[in-house]
């Protein structure tokens, strides 16, 4: 199963390197980046990533996206909207971390469902959809194919999370002690909700 | 000051980028990616990284290295060790992650300092270098100017830990609230080591 990272300019590091450490630890799973046109995506923390275009994507894989300050432009791209929301569509699953919910929110996949966002942006990815059962108090939110996280740091979580729900608790609590990582393994135990 | 990230083929994703989150957030400091000669660099999570040539880093910033399944290749790479000796002596601070540490003790630099690495390679590690200090039950150690932490997800407690020491505690648990990770700020207190 591929794990489709799809990446945009100004994405927060973190957001994705996180789950990807954790998800890239299940022999079931493939991790493949991309973008909507391929080639270099810098990051917020100044990385440049290679990436493949996102129409060269196995369709059904699991469909995972970043926060960070590239979102607000990307809230008004039509054009990436709308790839973004058939690509959502097509996927098995949807994961987003931190303000990558507000995409997700903004192309019209999550009306009707549960969701969370970063803190420190809640009130502006709130705004965009009112339809989307919001939740702040929570790591990280799953409602049916789609799961959501709170910011950066809370997208490890998530991704044990995933991977606890998809194939054990085992299977996601020998990926914690292999990354030395304490997994807060009840999403609903957020203390930075506040 | 630059924070000059040297990479290497097979690095471990989340060794990096974890450090990387923390470290961004203090004005202070750039971000910079490096490898030995340039170009791409893939960790072994599939992330293929635009590096510059280590020979155009500033050689008085604040080095830093990965661990991760790379380093088995390079304990045997004179020429690797080399370059890494010469950098890290004349850098202001060497950090190191996981089985980075490795490559520090093998040029030599760590001897009859203390440090730390992955509970899972920690023999080998110990075996590489026995002039060195090495202490098992440890987030994190610092000696000097160099500061070695555990496996993987300890990097981001040692980063922490380093704004703390460089700037103040209110900094670091800052920076950790907008990740919103909850920071193990004692590096003693290490629950993977049984």
């Amino acid at each position: 199963m591929d794990i489709n990272i799809l990446l945009f300019n100004n994405f927060e590091t973190l957001d994705i390197f996180g789950p990807v450490e954790v998800l890239a630890r299940v022999p079931d799973y493939v991790i493949k980046y991309y973008s909507i046109d391929g080639g270099i995506i810098t990051s917020a923390q100044n990385l440049r990533v290679e990436t493949k275009a996102l129409n060269e994507a196995c369709k059904s894989g699991i469909l995972f996206i970043p926060g960070g300050m590239g979102t607000r432009k990307l809230v008004e791209d039509e054009s990436f909207l709308k790839s973004l929301k058939s690509a959502a569509k097509q996927s098995g699953y949807c994961l987003s971390i931190c303000t990558g919910s507000a995409l997700f929110a903004k192309c019209g996949v999550l009306n009707f469902k549960k969701a969370t966002s970063n803190k420190k942006a809640f009130d502006w990815v709130q705004s965009l959809e009112s339809s989307v059962k919001w939740i702040k108090k929570a790591r990280w939110v799953s409602d049916g194919k789609f799961y959501t996280s709170s910011g950066v740091s809370a997208g490890i979580d998530m991704a044990l999370g995933f991977v606890c729900d998809r194939f054990s608790r085992q299977t996601a609590l020998k990926i914690a002690e292999d990354i030395e990582y304490l997994w807060n393994s009840d999403s609903s135990n957020d203390i930075f909700a506040r």
